[in-house]
Parts: C-alpha cells; sequence; structure tokens
C-alpha cells in the first residue's frame, strides 16, 4: 500500500483532554478520531489493527470448533422484559422508539437474542452442546466515557454463547473459551492474567475476568508471585496474619464513649488497638433485610464478596435515619448484642478468635468492652467478607498478594440457566422430561485489546506493535521523492516483500522529519530507510525498540526481514 | 466443519408472511431468523455467505487502492443539522436521545461523517484524491418492511467516499468505484446492469443503480437488447414514435365538455383520438412555484424527471382545492391559453408538432379544439417529461426498450460539492485558493446481494450458490452414522479436501430424507454422498443443478471436484 492513499492525518500533540496513553497514540497517529463523546471513527490505520486482531480471535474459535454469527444491534424491548433486565439495566442502555412507537435499545450485550433466537430452537439433548459466536458493535451510554476506547459508548465485543444440556458440557466449553480467549490474547501480544471475578449483573455465579496489566487500568487485581492464585479485587481473599493470645474472659463493662463514632476516635478514647474494636455495620439487603455486619476494626468491609454471601440482588449501608430508625441509636454505637432488630448478623473471620474486645453497646454514647463470642453474642455465621490488603498471603500458595492495575480486556461466565428459566427455553433430555438449557457467555472487548497492547507496548515516540496485529509488517521509508535512485530502490523492495508482507511505502513528499515521526506513530515491527546509499544497495533498518538504526546490504536485509518477520 | 456443531435450524415450510422466494429459502435453510420487524439474525450458514460476498468486495476495493475504515452507528444529530438532512431526512431515520438528552441518530448513510471527519482534514489538494470505504450496518425504519434482506430496517452495506480536488479525478474515482464494483457483484454470481438512475436524498445530478433482475424487484429498468442503453423507468428516456401528419390550422372552437374530466371521457365525447388531445396538468413546485405540465393525451408525466428538469426540492400535483383557487376551474378543465396564472408552462416533447388539437378552455366544463402552438399559445420550454413505454425506441440505438423487474444492489453518486459546500469543508487548492472538496459516494447493499444472488439461482428444492460465495465448497452427506465404513470414507474425503476447501460434514443421526433436503438447502457446488458403496470407495456426486446423482471412484471425484472448484 502506498502511504500517499492511505488517509492517516497525524497530529503534532494530542488534545488535552486525552490522559490516557493510547488515547493519545490513538489520535496523534491518525488511528481513530472521535465523532461524539464516546463514539469513535477508526481510520484506515486502526481499522487494520482491528482486522488483524479479530482475525485472530476468528482463528482461535474456529479451533474450538465454535462458527460465527451475527445478531442485530438493533433489539425489541420486549425481548429484555421477558429477562427482567428492560427495567434492572439502568441508564447506560440505549433506548428508542420506532416510527410505529414501539420500544426498541441497542444491545449492550445479547444474551436474550441468543437465548430467544438459538436457545429456543434447541429442542432435543441430541442438538447440545452447541456454541457460537460473533465479533460486532455494543451500545452503552456511559455516564463518563472516557481513556478513548477504554470507556467509549459504542465499542467493538467478540461474544459467545454456548448452551448445554449438562453441566459437564458447560464445564468443558467454558474451558474451551478460556482456551481460545488465551490464546488469542497471547497472539494479540497481549499480557493477561486471568482472574477470580464478580458477575456483576450478568446473573450465573461462577466467572472468570481477563486482566491486562496496565498504568491506566480501571482494575486492581491481586495476584501472587507464581501465579496460582490471581482475583479481581473486588473478589480477593487472603489470609489475616493477625493472631490475639488466648486470654481469660473479663467481666462485660459498659462504657460511655459520647461523640466517638469512629474506629480511630474510639482507638485514642478507650486506649485499645483497632485490632480489640469489632465494627457493626447495618446493611439493608434487596431493600428489605438488615443484615448486621461484624468486622475487625482494622478491616474494610467487601461489599462485592458480602453480596455474594448474601446471595442477593442488591445491598447497602443503611442510611443514618434508618438506622436510628431500627436499631434506635447513631453511628458507633450499634452492636452484635441484643440486636435483635436484625434479621441475620453476618461476622468477617477476623472476628473469629479476639478476646475481650469493644462492641457498640446499642445505646447512644456507649460501648461494651471485654466482650466474647459464644458468652455474650453468637453471630448467624462467620466468612470471609473483607477486602484483602496487598502483602497478605494468599489462600492457595499463601504467598504474599501484590496488587496491581489492569484493564478487564474479556470476562465469561457460566450463566448457568439464569437466562432460559426466565424465557422459557427448554429442551428434552434424555427421559424424555423438559429441561432449561444450559447457558455460558464469554466476552473480549476487542476495541479494548487495542488500546491495552498499545499501553503495553509503548515506545518513547510511538508505539512497538507486536507483530500480529502490526498495521503494516514492514514499512518502507523514502527519504527523497524526487531522487531517482531512491525511488527505484525502494520501489523494488516493495515489490518483492509485499508477495509475502503487508508493506507500506512513505511515498509522500514530506520532509524527513515528518516521516520518522510518522513512521514511529505506525509502529511497524521493522522500518526500512531508502536514502542516501540508494545507490550502493545499502539501506537503514530500525525496530521501533532500537535505538538506532543500522545500515545493511539487501542481502542481510532480507536475512534481518526473515528472521523478525518469519 | 462438522455439521453437528453448525447451528442450521431447517424448517419444512417457510412461514406463511414470507413472500420473497429467497426469503423464504434463508428462513427454511437456517440462513436467517428474524429478531424483530425487519431485523435479521445471520445464523452460521447467512453469515458465512455474507462474509464470503463481503470478503470479494473487499479485495476489488483493495485493486482500486481504496483503504477500509469503519464510522459508528451512533452518530450526533449536530452533523445532520450542519448538512440539513436532520429535517430533511424523514421518518425512515431511527432518532433518540442520550442519557444526557443529546439528540443522536443511527447512521443511515454516512455523507455528513465522513465528510465531518475525513474531508475536513484534507487542508491541500496535494493530498487528494483519497478514497476509503466501510462494510457496516446501516438502519433505516422503513414504514413497511417485506421481502427478508430487501427491505429490511437494519442492513449492511459498503460504503465508498470519494474527496477530489478537481472534477477530473472524481470522474476517475467514479469510474473506478463503477469497475470494482461490476467485478465484485460478477465473482458474486450475480446478473447486474447498471443503469441511469434518480440520485433521490442524496444530493448530486449523475448516478448509476445497479440492478440485478429478479422476479421480486421493486424497480423496473428500461434496456434495450445490446445493453447500449440501460435505466431506471424513473429516468427512462424513449423516442415517440407516434407522428400526425401536417394539417391546415383550423379555426379555434369553443366546446362544452360538461362533466367529462379524463382524457379517456373526452375522446367518448369529442369522438377525437388521444393523441388529439393535450393534457394540462398544474404542479406545485418547492411549495411555491406553479407549474403547468402539458403532455399528449396517450402519455403519462414522469415525476422524477419533471422535478430534475425543473432542479426542485419538493413538487406534487396540486390539489382539487388549490387548482380551483388558483385556476378558477376544475379538473378536466385547464388549459395553456390565457394561463396567466401559471408561473411556467413545460410542454412534453410529445406536444410538439401536433395540430388542431384539444386543451381545457380555463373555463368550467369547457375545451378547446383545432388549437395549435405558436398561434394560439407558447410554452416556456419543451422537454422529455414523460414516461417510457415498453418497446418504444431506446434514445441511443433506436432499439425497443425491454422492461424488467429488478433488485437495486448498489447506487454510485457524483456529489460534487453538495455536503462539503453546507458543511464547509474546504482545501487549499494550487493557487493557495479555499476550494469545497469534491466528493463521490459509492454503496452496495450487501445483504440484498444475497438475497439478489438466491433470486437467480433458486433450484426445485433450494438455491445453488455460486461457487465463490457458496456458505461450503463441498458438502459430505454420510448416510448411515452408524456403519463403519461409511464414517472412515466421510472422514478420509474430509480431511483430504479441508486442507484446499471449506468442508461441511453431515455427521449427524438423521435420517436420509432430511439429510438430502437439508443439503438442498444448502446448495454446495460438490455434494457426495457416502452410502452404500462406501467399502467399495464409490460414491455418489450432485451438483444443485443436476437431476440426479453420478456414481464415481475416488479418482474420478478428485478429478470432478478439481474441475468444478478449481
Amino acid at each position: 500500500m502506498r502511504q500517499s492513499k492511505l488517509f492517516m492525518p497525524t497530529l503534532k500533540e494530542a488534545p488535552a483532554d486525552a490522559v490516557a496513553e493510547s488515547h493519545k497514540l490513538m489520535l496523534r497517529g491518525g488511528y481513530v478520531r472521535q465523532v461524539t463523546a464516546g463514539v469513535y471513527a477508526y481510520l484506515p490505520l486502526g481499522y487494520r489493527v482491528l482486522s488483524k486482531a479479530e482475525q485472530i480471535m476468528r482463528e482461535e474459535m474456529a479451533k474450538i470448533n465454535v462458527p460465527e454469527m451475527a445478531m442485530p444491534d438493533l433489539l425489541p424491548a420486549t425481548l429484555w422484559e421477558e429477562s427482567g433486565r428492560w427495567q434492572k439495566y439502568g441508564p447506560e442502555m440505549f433506548k428508542l422508539k420506532d416510527r410505529h412507537g414501539r420500544q426498541s435499545l441497542l444491545g449492550p450485550t445479547h444474551e436474550e437474542t441468543f437465548t430467544d433466537i438459538v436457545a429456543k430452537d434447541l429442542k432435543s439433548y441430541k442438538q447440545m452442546p452447541i456454541a457460537l459466536f460473533q465479533i460486532q458493535s455494543k451500545f452503552r451510554d456511559e455516564n463518563r466515557p472516557r481513556f478513548g476506547l477504554l470507556r467509549s459508548r459504542e465499542f467493538i465485543m467478540l461474544d459467545a454463547y454456548s448452551f448445554a444440556a449438562t453441566k459437564e458440557q458447560l464445564d468443558q466449553q467454558f474451558e474451551d473459551e478460556k482456551k481460545a480467549f488465551t490464546a488469542a490474547y497471547h497472539r494479540c501480544g497481549l499480557k493477561v492474567t486471568p482472574v477470580i471475578a464478580d458477575s456483576g449483573t450478568m446473573g450465573g455465579k461462577n466467572s472468570t475476568e481477563f486482566q491486562a496489566p496496565a498504568a491506566i487500568g480501571e482494575d486492581t487485581i491481586a495476584t501472587n508471585e507464581t501465579g496460582t492464585y490471581s482475583a479481581n479485587l473486588e473478589m480477593a481473599c487472603s489470609i489475616d496474619t493477625f493472631k490475639q493470645e488466648e486470654e481469660e474472659l473479663k467481666q462485660v463493662e459498659e462504657v460511655a464513649t459520647p461523640g466517638q463514632e469512629t474506629i480511630s476516635d474510639l482507638v485514642d478514647f478507650l486506649k485499645v488497638p483497632a485490632t480489640r474494636i469489632v465494627k457493626s455495620i447495618l446493611y439493608i439487603a434487596n431493600e428489605n433485610e438488615k443484615v448486621l455486619v461484624l468486622i475487625r476494626g482494622d478491616k474494610q468491609v467487601n461489599e462485592i464478596k458480602l453480596k455474594h454471601l448474601l446471595d442477593v440482588d442488591s445491598l447497602r449501608v443503611a442510611t443514618d435515619a434508618e438506622l436510628t430508625d431500627i436499631t434506635g441509636v447513631t453511628k458507633g454505637s450499634v452492636g452484635p448484642i441484643n440486636a435483635d432488630w436484625a434479621d441475620q448478623v453476618v461476622a468477617d473471620n477476623t472476628v473469629n478468635n479476639l478476646y475481650n474486645f469493644v462492641v457498640g453497646a446499642n445505646k447512644k454514647g456507649f460501648q461494651f468492652k471485654n466482650v466474647n463470642l459464644g458468652r455474650d453474642f453468637n453471630p448467624d455465621k462467620f466468612a470471609d467478607v473483607r477486602v484483602a490488603n496487598e502483602g497478605e498471603p494468599d489462600p492457595v500458595d499463601h504467598l504474599p498478594l501484590k496488587f496491581t492495575t489492569s484493564i478487564e480486556v474479556g470476562h465469561i461466565f457460566k450463566l448457568g440457566t439464569y437466562y432460559t428459566k426466565t424465557m422459557g427455553a427448554n429442551f428434552l433430555d434424555k427421559n424424555g422430561k423438559a429441561q432449561p438449557v444450559i447457558m455460558g457467555s464469554y466476552g473480549i472487548g476487542v476495541t479494548r485489546v487495542l488500546s491495552a497492547v498499545i499501553e503495553q507496548h509503548l515506545t518513547k515516540n510511538g508505539v512497538a506493535w507486536p507483530k500480529e496485529i502490526a498495521p503494516f509488517d514492514l514499512h518502507i521509508v523514502q527519504m527523497k521523492m524526487k531522487d531517482e535512485g531512491q525511488t527505484n530502490l525502494a520501489q523494488k523492495l516493495e515489490e518483492k516483500y509485499s508477495a509475502k508482507y503487508d508493506v507500506l511505502y512513505d511515498d509522500r513528499n514530506e520532509r524527513a522529519g515528518v516521516k520518522f515521526a510518522d513512521a514511529d506513530l505506525l509502529g511497524a515491527p521493522v522500518r526500512v530507510t531508502v536514502g542516501k546509499k540508494a545507490n550502493e544497495e545499502v539501506v537503514e533498518v530500525k525496530r521501533p525498540t532500537d535505538e538506532k538504526a543500522t545500515e545493511m546490504t539487501l542481502s542481510e536485509l532480507d536475512e534481518f526481514i526473515n528472521k523478525e518477520l518469519g
């Protein structure tokens, strides 16, 4: 391809509102342009990278025998009313009415459509397992689109769905998809960690996220050094290393703590360490259940883990007004003794094995000291509902947890019968009995992969694209377009290597400085500069990560290209 | 690919509301499913055909050096307000508001977006010509979606746009695109005729449609047998063969024709042929100009040709009330003599060379007889504004016109500066002077191509896909899955031919009748049945258009496949 025909409008400076390095590079290099907030056009350069990444994903899906199909973007509200998500999904859903007043939406994800169009057509266990995928635009009306393609309102996803008659078939498909996703990321040159994740509003309980470590990431993952444990911080578990020596049980004592609301207030006021205080926090689950949660004073409650434990749709801390209404006291005085108003008392594991600790007295401005489990109260259950801390031992190999910011580039879910039950997608099992189809769903954020790859492969003045998704393999840069010797050599090289590689030939009448700056932004794995020594058939060769270019004869170049590009 | 893994839910009967044969086949064969009115899911089989057609189009665009890119579906209203089409486009545009109340739309076409994102970045004549294309979903809220993919509300288009500094560059790009489109249709196995077309609401004056003759077509094209003239009936011209002998001019005579409104009324009442009567029809152009159109009584006015002649945005026949209001008389009595209320009188060429004819007298219930041009009135202009009739000589080679119903599968436009002027997309010419960029736009209805190919390649029980876009090249159908000899041979053939061809192996536990019926709907160019003679290494081979299958040995099969599939 000739660069004069490639529309690649580069910028000296990225617009001031671009924060993420990948966003800046994509704007500066003419990969993308914003059409409206959080909505992008992929210019030829961006489109090439996108296509190559998609092609890799297609190949990996073919390897696990998953055929491709395509759902529409425009979906009828009726399907989402069936699943209940028309109301539940919230303001991120783009809704619209057609000319006849029928409610429609732009698909943010396609569980409902696949359940309706595919799962309902699977009548017998003999037809299963079946899996399908598509690569398609998705629409989510983000309140605050940012970081370019990382949080945009129209983006491209690969989403796959599996339909099984048995749990074993689902497990197998889940493993196959995990393998295919991992291979695809690897070929795209992306370092990715699969982590334990929260299923969120997708339904189902068992899900794995693929996280690409990067400075700009909006997620935090907790991993040990050997990789035997990795989880999104939202779901991360750790071993609590604090140990209190066993003590003789002292008499409960009521102490006045007027105006002391927080743990640090109480530490100062009572002169006891936070590890001797148990925090009591009142939660409202599903807008009706009162759950009192206890946790050691030096730890924080992880509400996502708590929500999973309680298996509820919604969960929130009670407001101050509700707290007073329910308990008769204010924040700082609530506690587990005589807490008859609580429907359930859940204690984090850090509360176990404490002796003679402090809790709220359920009397305004008072605490109990020397409280002990068993003797003074018993929680309904103990569980891990706390935020893990960096450095704590992981729960598998007891190695210290390390925290890393990262970008979510994929998420796979064992949905089970969440959608098929509500939408009535049944099949007949071996005994002729109707059963709901068992589903899985699997998604790669394709446009996010592009951003994440750039974040992981930045160079001083541009990017070093991994070989398999580089927009071009080989970039031939001719210094002076009016030099006939240079033109002859550049065209000779273009012709020779175009047979095997994607070659871009910079044939523009531009200054050398402009050409080199653009070449850095383009980041082809091998750049060949045809300049002063063209008549001697000597060129300069540079990889994006090389400090300097190297002079090579044509045979040396040939050897180099074979080695680098294969 | 194994058929047990391909989701291809076939139906014995198409739903009753499917009218077009292509629609029925796509539903019966499991190529597509309707998600909501006029919105379809492409199941794996449909998706494969679609991908192959798209790949052909990509290759043809690459041959004319047009890079691919991708615009978003979600567009801001502001761009369409700039061009004026936010109001003009009408109820076919899907409009929506985002969570912040900003008006958006789903792209029905992308002239505005390309002008904004691309043309505005072309600052110098040195950067041009540039052309770009995309293959993408388009959205038009059809009042009455029908015929499956032929008139749907979400569909796939290839749309290309060119940006030129000179008219010559535009002409060259137009020719290149025409060549590429023609080649793409040809490779898809589609018979297509390029015809003179109306640009409609797209702007610009010079456009060519690509029409695929088919029984279900919504268009009519007029062509001569040698192909030297072809036009959409909307734009077709012909030579009027009627000739009236010259006569002595008689005296004008006012005759009462009470209650006679139509030409056939007058023919009966006055006992004169329709060719001696001139119809006068009052049109309202741009909602303010009164245009009186004259045409010989045996011909009809072609309003599209009239609109082009007048160069107006809107044109309609005056209502009865308007007619009375303006002329003082009612339908049937209007005429060109003393028609001072008319801003303009346009006569079709058929009115020329008439003698002693009848026109309305502008007096209720009266006509003038023996009227003559020149002596009694003079139109402001003569032009061809009539509907061509089948059998009339074409205007190029004077061969009889033949009418054919057909499907519009593409349309290319010389837009000129229609969008760039209103949206302010200028470049600096050689003299440093700002000029509006000169645009062209070029579209293929990709999903329509699928329907049109099926319409042109129907067989008794299914379809005979052209080789380059068949979902699979080779269909291996094993009769009995429990027969080990058959399994061995089928798998051997699958392995052998998969290296070079797209092979589908029907490995399902289904009855032979089901398998054959499905194979007819799938329509692979070559079907190989592995049945009773598997142990002798003899198979049955059939092309979709063959009446019967032919027994072949494996070496005969090999030769046959090489010949058929290349």
